[in-house]
């Protein structure tokens, strides 16, 4: 009898947990979708406005002091995507505080013309959801980190319209080598409670069309030669953030001066390059990449314009950017080599990404969700090179390395 | 100086690993993928020969005999896909005799009438192939098993023509819960050859066409609710199979007459429903199921004739019976609740498979690679569902899990 009952605990054990985290992942999904959804609207409204009025890019460097100040106030200095990951890693809390701060500093960001994306953003607006739903919820410390995976996923599906690419992202870029398989239903909940919240709100899906070379041997060996150069490039991506932000802390160790002076030295590269091509996220200049219609050292001048405006203390994410240089770099390099320059863009996109955070699965289900499923062998290999040749170069350096890339 | 050369080694070896891994997998890609579709064209021989004579069902029992036979004579009785998964894990070898055997055995299987699929001689012919070659080339220890994996997914490639599922899968299916991310480039790098292999051997690629409902909430519960059956079904189907092997292992200790009277059973059955559907591979029947034409018991009695099948000895794999069983159950229970039939096949299927071999990732790019990707999240969300609900059952008992699914 009593085998018996220990059996059908045991049975019962799978729908209860089915049940609860379709409930925890649907209400974090439903939270992060409309604050996901708010956020975005932000920040394409900053955008809005420093298209409409160009002088606001000459505020940067007082918005750079105004969003130092928010940090020390709020008492979240050094607070980032790093923290999240930590979260999720060892239960430490992320503080509920980072998140009206992450969100106001990236959209005054935004609106200065730093050059930064959103997705950094995203995942501390996620992961500080869901870890406080999960406390709220008195969810034990198994079940928090799941919690906090659960608002990453919510958020980042709801700006990108990517809820498969979100989820195993979320599931993904914890720990290097490892996938976090419990997170399946939970994650995947979420995203899609924060996809349809977001298409409920009029937030436009991201999708790029890209022409279908079809499947050849000839064509393989060129997306291979190309992805080992992105992978390069994903390295001097990440080394260049991290030396900045390091350099830039020694030099000027206060981060007011700091902030103000990356604002002064963001205005000037404008000037210098006399265009605003590298403020802001930037989407548009990766569409036109994909479009086959960038050409030059773009990739490189994005890859600087980030690198100061987040090594210096402004606020955003890494991600877009990592797009602009990998779309641009593989519309140069793929055009060079022969291959159609968009298909190139949108392999480089991809391949950058992918060496960037280190999510070799969540990149093939991006280049699904971005460009439709034509060319997917080319993007799993595209993938797979950058992951192994990245090495252990990463964005985020409380990744944890289980499993040797080789 | 050292430091420096140190450095230039360690930036060395993964242009080094990546050289090696594209050459090994492309080798094993290409012996796998000739092998795999001459015996692609062997079963699909067989069953020509089969429908053409409708009477060699009932050399059944005598080729089941022969089947004991081999595998007697070569002293690989007891050998099945479990010993390639254990090769994976302990270095173990797999005896290169087994894939003529399991080659031959199979195309007798399917000669015969017998009820099973390709996958699990193809993932032993696959291992067999890329151990005696890692073999041959002197890998290390730590390189066999990659070796192994690039043979598995060669082979499981050129038979369906779904490389990146195979290669996926070959990297998910060693253990419960973890993801053998070192295998990216191998086994990508052989499932794309052994595709392109069997693309020029006229091997057609296994292509669903299912319409496209859109994505909306309440057809997302739907699925919910589907894939809940499906899970039920797949830990039906894992458990039948093993117990009926079991049982008639106890009571039919002679592997000889245990083949002999497992033909006789098949002979029964099929005459008793009086159709040969559900003997050999069965994909028909799961064209009519994906194209919604599929009603009533269909799933259970495959199931029954499949545990039959191969419980008493005969050989094949249980991968495309898991498809059956799931598409026509899916088809069933998803009219049933209001889908439309068809879809609910393509479910059913992914489902079904993702619950008995416990590789959610490789299910989804199964969908993929199928039926195009215009649902995926309803794929990815009934995968994540069978493979929670599906608990620790499974086809391979030698699966090790190392997470929890929960």
């Amino acid at each position: 009898m009593d085998k018996w009952k220990k059996l059908m605990v045991h049975i019962g054990a799978y729908p209860a947990v089915l049940g609860k985290w379709l409930a925890v992942g649907g209400l974090i999904g439903g939270i992060g979708g409309i604050i996901g959804s708010v956020f975005h609207i932000g920040v394409n409204y900053a955008t809005q406005v420093r298209l409409a009025h160009p002088w606001v890019l000459y505020l940067l460097p007082v918005l750079g002091v105004i969003i130092a100040g928010l940090y020390r106030v709020t008492k979240v200095e050094g607070k980032d995507t790093n923290a999240v990951i930590e979260s999720v890693h060892f239960g430490k809390n992320v503080p509920v505080l980072l998140v009206p701060v992450i969100f106001v500093s990236t959209v005054l960001t935004h609106l200065g013309g730093g050059s930064a994306g959103r997705e950094g953003a995203a995942l501390q607006i996620g992961g500080g959801i869901g870890h406080t739903t999960g406390r709220l919820l008195h969810l034990g410390e198994k079940d928090l980190p799941l919690a906090t995976l659960c608002g990453m996923s919510a958020v980042f599906s709801a700006l990108f319209g990517t809820p498969l690419t979100a989820a195993v992202f979320a599931m993904e870029v914890i720990s290097v080598g490892v996938f976090y398989y419990a997170g399946l239903i939970p994650c995947l909940t979420a995203a899609l409670v924060g996809y349809l919240v977001s298409l409920m709100m009029k937030v436009p899906p991201t999708r790029f069309t890209v022409a279908d070379p079809g499947l050849d041997a000839w064509t393989m060996v060129l997306v291979i030669l190309l992805a080992i150069g992105c992978a390069v490039v994903s390295i001097l991506f990440c080394r260049g953030l991290q030396e900045t932000g390091r350099r830039a802390a020694r030099l000027l160790p206060n981060p007011f001066i700091r902030a103000f002076v990356g604002g002064v030295l963001v205005i000037g590269l404008t000037l210098l390059v006399g265009t605003t091509d590298y403020n802001g996220a930037g989407m548009e200049v990766v569409s036109r990449a994909i479009g086959g219609e960038v050409g030059g050292w773009a990739w490189l001048l994005k890859l600087l314009f980030t690198a100061v405006t987040i090594g210096f203390g402004f606020k955003g994410g890494e991600v877009v950017p990592s797009f602009f240089v990998g779309a641009c770099f593989g519309c140069v390099l793929g055009g060079f080599l022969g291959l159609p320059a968009g298909f190139g863009a949108a392999i480089g996109l991809v391949a950058v990404f992918c060496g960037a955070v280190n999510c070799p699965i969540a990149s093939v289900f991006l280049s699904i969700e971005l460009f439709g499923t034509g060319d997917l062998l080319y993007f799993a290999m595209a993938c797979a090179i950058s992951y192994l040749l990245s090495g252990y170069c990463g964005l985020y350096s409380s990744q944890t390395i289980l499993y040797s890339k080789m």
